[in-house]
């Protein structure tokens, strides 16, 4: 089968790959219907990680084509969406909704479903079918659901945004965008998103947000006070994971607030002092999308919201390195690749 | 009138200060009735802080002598309670429950409280009357409750202790014990106290501790872990503020468990990707202990927990140098001065 391979940094390419096979009795197979670059690809593709050869991609929604000895919850023709971190979804860590550290949690990012075939380990636990077939136009907004949608919504309410509460958003990148469509879908008052890019403004604006504040950094932090009489933001939502935008969101948060950050953090380091005298609640790491996954596929399979608007280009699998050099040169916010 | 007034790191004295005086028609005097020496004194006595013939202390109960013209809510007489913080208590962070940070937040500690009387800045909101005239038996667990108490409770708060929790307390100074008590009272299914010293392991147990655990660092979390399934602690109290008992503390958390940090940080810095990784929910900073003074009053009163067995070591105002030496020599877990 077709798959991508990152050799190294900013060397992508698509090639053969090994048809995956049950391992496991609880493990299935599926046949790829998309999968996307993510923001955290451009990690390793800008040499900020190490690479080496290695299969990427762990967004994916597809049809699954065999199943192991095990598996219960789906059968094969199921069309299915899971999350970036394959679950057993019964451990204690799981019902209370940390899936993502599930004891015995797998990294899709280790399996590269950027690819034609991906084998899921723990199916029962990691995916969740669709109502029926999906039509082709919802397959986009199926495919945000598997990560940049559930982080986004994890965001939201690892800052406890709701109803009364400002929220401001840190980032305009899809999770960031997808922040803004939760905290509105959690009844948020009043959505700041920061963004000083005219085509996200616009649809950071569609998705909920109700003020766009251009500054950075400490100017940023200083419009933020001033939006919210002195005060900070209720919510903050982090979506960047640099030591600017931590602090960006930590310091636009009220004492007693609340900052979900889910920005992969890169060489951050925060200053203990800073963050006790901040008095903010800090939550955030590695979303637990499962936990949310049934009720982002009714949302969507309601057509109550459209994530699937994140993504503004589309490519097919074959061209997957020019969805990369989109990405890196911020041509393309989010790239879905047809598989 | 007699204070204690630091005049560089380890150089404390008890002298004449001024009288205070009624300065906004919105503060009170008070006969200060007990004080007592803060752990977190310490830094500047160790020169971790700066000082500079400063006056001292930030803990006191003690009663109303004077009240300003707008003074409503106490009057002369009262005996009352304060937290370290004056605060309005009707901004909105003070109706959020973030009395220490209060839009218009006085830090007691700039009055220095060890002392005969001191001025309480917005004594509406700041000072709570006890139903009447404390049994001297109380008094230190009144005085408890304006900080020591009230920190370690907002801790337990923060760590969400609660039925069917495991709560881990890093700590075993007077914040720490009172955090287990804490815990216990909010109905915390299992304490672990972490604690070398014989004396307060026997405290801790008699505050509601079920376990003890000896080891620090690694070690420490590794024993957590053993206790605990392999997944570490629902809760985790963290009552120190060093590099060490924060990593710890977020060490010894389950993912998705709760860190509630109330040691003043020093010198503390926490990597991101370590906490993105974690996965806890991380609240502390100065308590706000005007939240809980109510409520804490009332136990005390009805005299449902006896805090005030933190104290191991009374003087008159006079031997406060002592005090300080006994502290910082670990000699006295808590100095209470009687004014």
């Amino acid at each position: 089968m077709r798959g991508v391979v990152m050799y190294a940094p900013g060397d992508v390419r698509v090639e053969e790959r090994e048809h995956p096979t049950i391992v496991e009795p609880t493990d299935a197979i599926i046949r790829v219907a998309a999968s996307c670059i993510c923001g955290s690809d451009l990690w390793p593709y800008r040499g900020a990680e190490d690479v080496d050869h290695t299969p990427m991609g762990h967004e994916y929604v597809g049809v699954v084509t065999e199943i192991g000895g095990e598996v219960r919850n789906v059968k094969v023709g199921d069309f299915v969406v899971g999350s970036f971190f394959a679950s057993d979804n019964t451990c204690e860590i799981c019902r209370a909704g940390y899936q993502s550290r599930c004891v015995h949690a797998h990294p899709m990012g280790a399996i590269g479903t950027q690819a034609e075939y991906a084998r899921i380990p723990l199916a029962d636990g990691t995916l969740v079918a669709t109502p029926g077939e999906p039509d082709t136009d919802l397959i986009p907004s199926l495919l945000a659901a598997s990560d940049v949608l559930g982080t986004g919504w994890f965001a939201a309410v690892a800052a406890e945004a709701g109803p009364g509460k400002t929220v401001a958003v840190v980032g305009d990148g899809a999770v960031g965008l997808l922040g803004i469509l939760a905290a509105r879908e959690l009844g948020a008052e009043r959505i700041i998103a920061m963004s000083r890019h005219a085509d996200r403004q616009a649809l950071a604006r569609e998705f909920g947000a109700t003020d766009i504040v251009e500054e950075r950094g400490d100017a940023g932090v200083a419009r933020i006070n001033e939006l919210t009489e002195g005060l900070g933001a209720h919510s903050v939502i982090e979506a960047v994971g640099t030591q600017e935008s931590m602090m960006q969101a930590i310091d636009a948060t009220r004492p007693g607030g609340h900052v979900g950050y889910v920005g992969v953090s890169h060489d951050v380091s925060l200053d203990g002092l800073t963050l006790f005298f901040s008095g903010v609640h800090l939550h955030g790491g590695p979303a637990p999308v499962r936990r949310f996954l049934p009720d982002l596929i009714r949302l969507i399979w309601e057509r109550k919201i459209d994530p699937g608007k994140v993504f503004d280009l589309t490519l097919p699998l074959e061209q997957a390195p020019e969805g990369y050099r989109a990405m890196d040169e911020r041509r393309a916010t989010k790239v879905l690749l047809t598989v």
